[in-house]
């Protein structure tokens, strides 16, 4: 039976596992689970999740939620996926744990919140809060700061100076790329000062193509929306080129 | 080389970890970081922990941090650890990864700061907050609703309807006990409703004894600190008895 991703590609915890069965020829059936309509309250979806939130995947009869642990699951699961995602090793693997584990202990007081508070809250149906978003800015900062300074080192391309990506890599970076729903000079701002931890986005985008940049349409399209709306909001009109 | 871990007994993430080593025979030289001296900021901890939190482990020279990958490692790395705590069967294992990255997801929103803002604060050296306060407990009685009706099942003792605990119950437990710190009244209004939360909580402090409660000796000095001065506060004295 193949497997199914219950997901929405707007939501960064839902991309990171679809790219990971993308990236390692795993199939899988994608069930949209619309956050914008709320989809993940509904009855039918609490059969798959009683948590109700996404993604959570069925593999046969076998359900499983929050994201990390369906990658881990994913990983040990499948035949054939390189060890670097997800290291046998005690001690290499003890290491992307605890990057995995600092990301969900960070990120939620973080960068999430932040770019949810300040753009995106609409698109699920609630309204921005300008408060919360000043809130959590301070611990976005920091957390980026954590990864240009600790995870990323000077030898290796990815998290924890190794030569190819793991999991964490790629969570990590599906978490960072939320930035890009900002708006442009915000996203300078805030990310433009950690030069290393734009390489590695920029590195591990490219070890990914095209899964990474194809899963992550979504997100373009709603940045679009979203600047679109600004130039409206700002009173001025964007700028019409000539078809000529 | 013995395995030292660096902590503080006031924080739930430390005492998991010193829990395990005890109730698996685990030798450990416990390294105290007063985080009431803010001692997780020196530069010579910094040298353990870059992120300068704690806890965080040396094993000979391998250095971690993150009480879950700590707690997954020693699982892993110590002969003997019964295969309950961290089962090795795929399905199994990933069932706990799923709890633990719950906990992860949700209890920096919830829990951990309803009682740190409520309570806490002042023991690190930083005001209390009752607006951050307000905004948690939302967080923290859905987290408990969570626990209660997905979690914990009407088979089964410990989480996931195990029998025995894995260390997602140790965790999840301690989490919940920083609860204790609260007033009484305060902290029966938001457990009381969750009866299966309490009684799991029973069960796990049991089957831990003697260690749960003895590395919980420091949150309970905490706790009898702060009633007294809330009597003081107050205004009230306390009762006092008679020694005849």
């Amino acid at each position: 039976m193949t497997l199914k991703l219950y997901v929405d590609r707007l939501s960064q915890s839902c991309r990171e596992v679809i790219i990971f069965c993308k990236l390692n020829g795993i199939e899988f059936e994608e069930v949209y689970i619309r956050l914008s309509k709320r989809q993940q309250l509904s009855a039918e979806y609490r059969e798959i999740n009683p948590i109700q939130q996404i993604p959570a995947i069925m593999d046969g009869r076998f359900k499983l939620s929050e994201s990390h642990a369906i990658l881990r699951y994913l990983a040990c699961a499948f035949p054939r996926i390189a060890d670097h995602w997800y290291p046998a090793d005690l001690y290499k693997r003890a290491k992307v744990e605890s990057v995995l584990d600092w990301h969900r202990t960070t990120f939620p007081r973080g960068p999430g919140s932040y770019v949810f508070y300040s753009v995106l809250a609409p698109s699920v149906g609630l309204p921005l809060n300008s408060k919360a978003a000043a809130r959590t800015e301070k611990n976005l900062i920091a957390a980026l700061a954590t990864i240009e300074s600790v995870w990323l080192q000077e030898k290796g391309r990815f998290l924890l100076g190794s030569n190819q990506p793991s999991i964490a890599d790629l969570s990590l970076a599906c978490e960072i790329m939320q930035l890009e729903a900002l708006d442009e000079k915000d996203r300078e701002r805030i990310l433009g000062p950690f030069k290393r931890v734009l390489k590695w986005l920029d590195d591990t985008k490219n070890v990914m193509e095209p899964h990474f940049e194809e899963v992550h349409l979504t997100l373009y399209k709603v940045k679009e929306k979203l600047q679109k709306q600004r130039i409206t909001q700002s009173g001025r009109k964007p700028v019409l080129h000539s078809k000529m």
